[in-house]
């Protein structure tokens, strides 16, 4: 595989829109800091099910779990309410119990309103062990690493 | 206009998807129970976007915020993680300065997981004193009453 | 036990007091609707822990938890950051499997700014069916029926 | 002022309890991630009213308000509901309209929770610009540096 195209599968994008309402702002006017966290969640929530797997199954057959073990935020403008926003998932690295992710906040002008890293643990629902992640994750990033 | 035209009317129901996440769950494995007052927000927000108006501009504009002043909540059944919802909002009175909503939560099975009536009122953003409901909101509803 | 005595039993109200933070608010500059309900389960929660019971501990040793069934709330005036709120449960009714709670947030000036009605069923952490109230509620009450 | 003195002075910390409740949690039945920095926030705002100023008197006295600019969080162990947690603030760094937090949370045990470096601006309220900190702040901190 040619340096084009994995740079090409690297740069892969998922994209999913949010809607900012009233319980996602706070008395300055804008959003709330943390919200963020809980859109970037959201997006990979539906990454997960546009690769075919939502959370509540993948806990029920295979008894795993996903944790935010590290994050890194960058909050450059803010949003405000009523603003339909663009959040991004792009899987940068993922090896034995965990993946890495880029994600941004994009409200339709130049730059991201925020950027983040995130790194997301697999472990077991009932132990809090690590676990290894599901074959279905690595399958769809081989070309990635 | 004949009855049944009026009631045909005063049923016209607006409908609004939500999907649950983690951050509307709580250790109960359900969701949290206020969670669905966030959720019938939305709705009635999409609403009022439905009938040409955000909050944001409505504020901006014309100086009104509408805040929820009484609230009656019966929980049925619970939701979870991963489900689609469907938010129904369904305007059964305006008058003055507030309005009432008949509002349900459901998830595709038979009868609502929850069921509310909220009087929303409508305010000045600086004073906080009543403001009359804008006239496009009585217009919409002329019909219903 | 004379029904003067009665009376103050059946007022007995316990109070927490809850301080409001950014999270709390929205847009608006006000304490977001939804959030006085979470302010009212802190005080429940702390009213069963005074009891000499943790949701956490009730939960694993008897498997079950509460949840909340009924709500009426009504919003008289607006809280925002900073202020300090107190939060007053007093339960007015417990039979079979549901209790039920006036509640009431005041902010120090002459009164409260929201007043609710919560009913609160026991159910089984895993089932979901009803399961009996805990005896310690029950004779915690026996006054005050 | 000795390297010993200033050593100690560098190491002030301010420390705020925080209880867990339902809302807190999410359906692993663990504190939800973003929560934490809700915690983490209302942390620094006891810091600030313990320095004799509330975030509400601060915005209408002098126009300013705080917003997180950086974010890096490590999560190391989870957190569960009823418990009382300790969040801990020490100020690293202040200049210009920017202060720096090393923040971490406890439960307790051995080892914090988890454990962030948060960066505020100092913003005006409506115009969103840059301000400089209040003198207060760097006063508190001018032996820190």
């Amino acid at each position: 595989m040619g340096a084009e195209r994995r740079a090409q599968a690297a740069g892969a994008e998922f994209r999913w829109a949010v809607r900012v309402y009233y319980e996602d702002t706070d008395a300055t006017g804008l959003v709330y800091h943390s919200t963020y966290l809980e859109f970037m969640e959201r997006a990979r929530t539906e990454w997960l099910r546009h690769l075919g797997h939502g959370q509540h199954d993948l806990r029920s057959k295979t008894g795993i779990v996903f944790v935010v073990r590290d994050l890194e935020v960058r909050f450059m403008r803010p949003a405000r309410i009523d603003q339909l926003l663009e959040v991004t998932v792009r899987i940068t690295r993922c090896r034995g119990a965990s993946m890495r992710f880029e994600q941004t906040v994009h409200d339709g002008e130049t730059g991201p309103l925020c950027r983040a890293l995130v790194e997301v643990a697999c472990i077991d629902a009932v132990t809090l062990k690590p676990r290894r992640l599901p074959d279905f994750i690595k399958e769809g990033l081989k070309h990635v690493h």
